[in-house]
């Protein structure tokens, strides 16, 4: 017989620490990929939404929406990392690392840093560090995410543990990679909002009011859109019989529509700089409304900055949940609402 | 406390005679909405679809379809004007200056040209003048909408009322401005039909024949697409507690669906040129069918053009209703199935 | 009165042996069309995903999907061959002739190869030979297809009969014309698997194992994007009262998905050279989740290629079916299952 075809993807016994893992189908982004995004979401900074107002304060012309292109390169790590994945459990030190326009070709490259078994014997948790690159060599986002990946065998022998250590939350020094220094000609009114840095306050919280119900065909539309072929999105015929009865959103939708809806009360937060944690609570399914609030973590200057600073931003959505008061926790644990916890750094002008 | 970072929108008591209104988020136009436009609607007007066609006319290339550069102003002035709107009741003087090309930024500017408060002393109708720009600062889209707007307080006092005269129909000396000379070289059989100005008859009915089904997804895709941000149109959670129970699809979406089920009769009217009044009789639902059928009101020259003549169109559509019979009027009512009353001129090849 | 503006679209006695129908609404496809349908279908095979990939193996840049070149040829030849339909029953000879790139604008020619009328008299088959050109003159798609028209008068005389010889399978020497010479420096990791041409064996049979639901917006925008007029695909109205109930699933949509599915296996077939044949077997509808397996029917040297090689390769695709078990046949008949059997050319690298 030849040899087989298809890749069953990875088990946990099949990763071992330093490995390199080359992934498959570079992406080349492009007006179109960029067009679906905004139909699929509605972001409105106008950095990205303008090439006129780009070029106004700096930028060659529109960069690709920064959660774009973690999806593009997330999405190419699926088949070799997380095929069989039980659950995402968490990102650490992320950070985008130079400005992506249209036409740019993206591909991924991941090393396993981290190795644990479970103590039941039938998951192990793989730790890796995964860069995107351009077609220049430039590694433009890198960051480190864990999932627990079911063994094959469970009679396999454990691994040597390794735990990484990632920071709390990325240095201030790391976030202005990205961004090109920002004119003084950016217009307040164009972008929305007269509020600048100076005008959030650490514990402030925000209420992003608007809500997004969340249809199959978007959602399959941009998890394909990212060539994400978990197979728990796509597949109701599997799923119907399976741990939710239907299909399961993918958790970089939910991402995608809180920062979209954090446009309304962080109106000039143009850029995502760097991602310090993220935490999917609770499953998102079609059918549900998604609401966002945010609490202001910190506020930031950056090293030889004048023009933006930094806010660190702890953004909660929600499901069916209205956040005029915030919701959160309901005792130790998270409210039965939440969705998504995320704290990552945005720059704004100054 | 920090001021407020979210917007509620303007009230009725907020708008003033003369206000003057830039409207935020500029947006790049580009290949990939044009796409998205073509998949969510189907257009088959040659001259969009095709460059190599647009060209041999006289076109440097395919210009964006006429109703996706109105929705993309349209969707800028959504914020400002209509956040706090309870209905969308007219428009009027509604002209396409010049022609817009993929890449081009639309920004839009609106100035309040007309106010009355309603006796119940709850809402009043803002009228305003709204202009789309390109880049270089030429207008491109120029015209007068009606709004019913909330009050914030009803003890707040009424303004001073007026009410702006506008023309019952836009003047043909105005509707060339957006089309250039078009060769003698279009070709009737590409683009799909021998029947040019002089084929049309005033008073001539023409039954569309196809029906379209309107889906959540498409409507949400296309009303993000344009960065509308009408709260009635996303959120399932607010609006199943709603007047109707469910989301209510952007009267756009109806325009645009009318439009491009005119192609099957209307096939060389390739350009709208004006809107002289538009109506939305009735809501619209995803799930519904839409038909239309178009009546010609009028047939024009141009002054100074004999490449190409106009047609004055009116345009009924309906939902769940095939149009064979022209259903427009049951007794002094519009027939209940009947949605959008569009009044427009087209530009069409002698 | 005036001429009737709408087309009813040929009845089978409108068609005459040696007929040549120039179809309308040519359409420049672009980078928009190309996100579109990877957002719809999640194809990743990296030539067409990735200028950079492409590129260096000697293609300008990414060509076009082919089966979005044919479906834009088959959506321009609706509404003149197939709007009376009843049934699309064939093709045959189908080869692809040269890369599409980006912003190319395709029409189509028919002509009337064939005709035959039913016993029944109500309805009549006819082939034709429809060829799609670019804007320079040149023909980048040719293939034979038939289907059963209706008789718009069931007392009209048949035509003379005359069923057009078809190839049973496309030459291998015709094989190559769209596939420019592959640089030695395919990259098998990027692309996603080391298995080339000598790696399948002639009977092997392949699982792809991943499967779609598919969702009715996606079908509408899909198939919308082609400008594919077919009734049947949007009208919920109608299609309620109708055979089925419902609106049925282009059959091109199955072909998209189970090329798509493919990927996962044949990962390195990156372009489809020809169609021997195919067949929808049965009406696939939203809802339905589409799997696929496939069979290697044979494999073939090109002359004076030394690059790349055929295989000749039949794809079954199945709803709410997995394919583990390759099904295709129940008794005589096919496994009701079964919705696709699709044979045809891929070429591989060496």
């Amino acid at each position: 017989m030849s040899a087989p075809k298809t890749s069953p993807g990875n088990f946990f016994e099949d990763f071992h620490l330093g490995q390199q893992i080359r992934h498959a189908t570079p992406r080349t982004v492009t007006v179109g990929d960029v067009a679906l995004y905004n139909g699929l979401f509605g972001p409105r900074f106008a950095v990205q939404s303008s090439d006129a107002f780009a070029k106004s304060i700096g930028y060659p012309r529109s960069p690709i929406d920064d959660l774009l292109v973690f999806h593009v390169v997330f999405g190419k790590t699926v088949p070799d990392v997380s095929l069989n994945a039980v659950a995402n459990l968490g990102y650490a030190d992320f950070r985008f690392l130079k400005p992506v326009y249209p036409d740019t070709t993206l591909n991924a490259v991941s090393e396993v840093i981290g190795l644990r078994e479970n103590s039941n014997k039938k998951t192990g948790i793989v730790y890796v560090r995964s860069r995107g690159f351009d077609e220049t060599g430039d590694a433009v986002i890198d960051y480190a995410r864990w999932v627990m990946v079911q063994k094959r065998d469970q009679a396999a022998p454990a691994p040597q543990e390794k735990v990484p250590e990632l920071p709390k939350s990325v240095d201030t020094a790391q976030l202005g990679s990205a961004c090109p220094k920002i004119a003084a000609a950016y217009d307040n009114v164009l972008a929305g909002s007269p509020h600048r840095l100076a005008d959030y306050k650490v514990g402030e919280k925000i209420d992003h009011v608007d809500g997004i119900t969340v249809e199959e065909a978007e959602h399959q539309i941009a998890t394909r859109l990212y060539q994400n072929t978990a197979r728990i999105h796509f597949n109701l015929f599997a799923e119907s019989k399976g741990r939710f009865g239907r299909r399961l959103i993918y958790g970089g939708h939910a991402i995608s529509l809180a920062r979209a809806l954090s446009f309304n009360g962080l109106t000039n937060a143009f850029h995502i700089a760097a991602i310090n944690g993220g935490r999917h609570v609770a499953p998102l399914f079609a059918g549900d409304t998604v609401f966002a609030w945010s609490e202001v973590l910190a506020s930031a200057d950056l090293p030889d900055r004048k023009d933006v600073g930094a806010l660190r931003v702890r953004t909660i959505a929600t499901k069916d949940r209205p956040c005029a008061d915030f919701p959160l926790k309901s005792g130790d644990d998270y409210d039965p609402a939440v969705i998504l916890d995320l704290d990552y750094w945005v720059l704004i002008p100054r």
